[in-house]
């Protein structure tokens, strides 16, 4: 992450995107947990019980990448869709954490947690855009 | 675009899909314009002029790559998480287009063109899902 | 399609992008159709024999994904790159159409035509570049 | 990466993912990292010689986004797609690498370190997987 910080440090317009750097890495995180999960899910035997969960994570992975991406784009941030896609993230995160805690399996367990943190990470955000807005 | 329509007719529960195979190819196609788009800005002379238009441009891509996505998983769709995503790409696509209006060369005019109609698309989508739910 | 050919006879260095137009579209395409196979799968009674095929879905979506954006930067194509990704890519179509073509759903059986046809279209798209280059 | 470490060990089948999780975090870090020097080079002056560094950065960002999403799926994992996926990767990482060490600029240093580290990484793992093939 460090490294990462020092590259908004060395952006010409980057001054905003240190305080990004968590939550990219909260969503890229999250995105992994979510594709680890969905694998392991297919894996299990009772697979039928969790195909709404395999969804989700797969729903909440592609919401996350969307959402970190944008965030890197720091320079050109259109606040409108960086708030937008924030919501949408949100609560991709918070119904596959739902979905997750339904289940007993500790990848779903893990999973739930990564999706909760990322959750408030978007929450906070979007906190923090509307008194800066 | 047919063989979606027959997979999504083939799919155990994929009778909703049906009317999404449209809005699919519509983000798919707007997804490709936008990278294009972006392509030919950084050869544009006039490139420092389009550095916002081409980080919208890839906004909307990803954007729209997230959604197209999330609606080809009808059976286990979650309504609260498409209508948040479905928002953010509507607004990324209204955005986009709006940037690349400003702007004479003629690939922006025609990812322009491409971005209002995902955004249509987007819209309708919104409309249909109030009434449904 | 026609718009995505527009925007390369557009762009100041997109006179190779036209060439590109017809496998970008099979790309999005395939990869629309393997989320969808994916989602059907998730729905069928056995699920548990579709793992692999589900998986090999997103392996493959994921691929073309990488694929067609690669194809839309065509000013600065870098040909190592684009040459391995289009291997990658064929290889991914190529099992996954293998995977489908073990299950009789209809929804396999149009994606296992889609990802040959794919996989063709990647094919000759190396075989242009060896020529070229 | 403790909770992808811990995910992996409460994966049904993902006895072998565990050492993927190390590669996952580079492939993340590294996306993230291109998407943001790509975004800072659109801020420089002299954007007009950093295009083909920009579109190295996307390049490189989008096979490895596909990359770590296939080490995500360890327990259906195809040997041939992973390993020439990785191959596509490790050739994107260092052509990236080799444009962003052209630039002076601290953002090109930061990112080049972190696309060499993900390209030897890559390699690494390629090693392994012909060891145990």
């Amino acid at each position: 992450m460090e490294e990462l910080t020092r590259m908004f440090q060395a952006h010409p317009s980057g001054q905003h995107g240190r305080d990004n750097v968590e939550l990219i890495h909260e969503l890229v995180m999250c995105e992994a947990a979510c594709v680890i999960c969905a694998d392991a899910c297919l894996s299990e035997q009772d697979v039928t019980m969790l195909a709404a969960c395999i969804a989700a994570n797969y729903d909440c992975a592609d919401a996350c990448a969307a959402t970190s991406r944008m965030l890197g784009r720091v320079a050109h941030m259109q606040p409108s869709i960086l708030r937008s896609q924030l919501e949408a993230c949100r609560e991709a995160c918070r119904v596959c954490a739902e979905e997750c805690e339904k289940h007993e399996h500790e990848h779903c367990r893990i999973c739930a947690e990564m999706c909760r943190r990322c959750e408030q990470a978007c929450s906070r955000a979007l906190d923090t855009m509307m008194v800066t807005a």
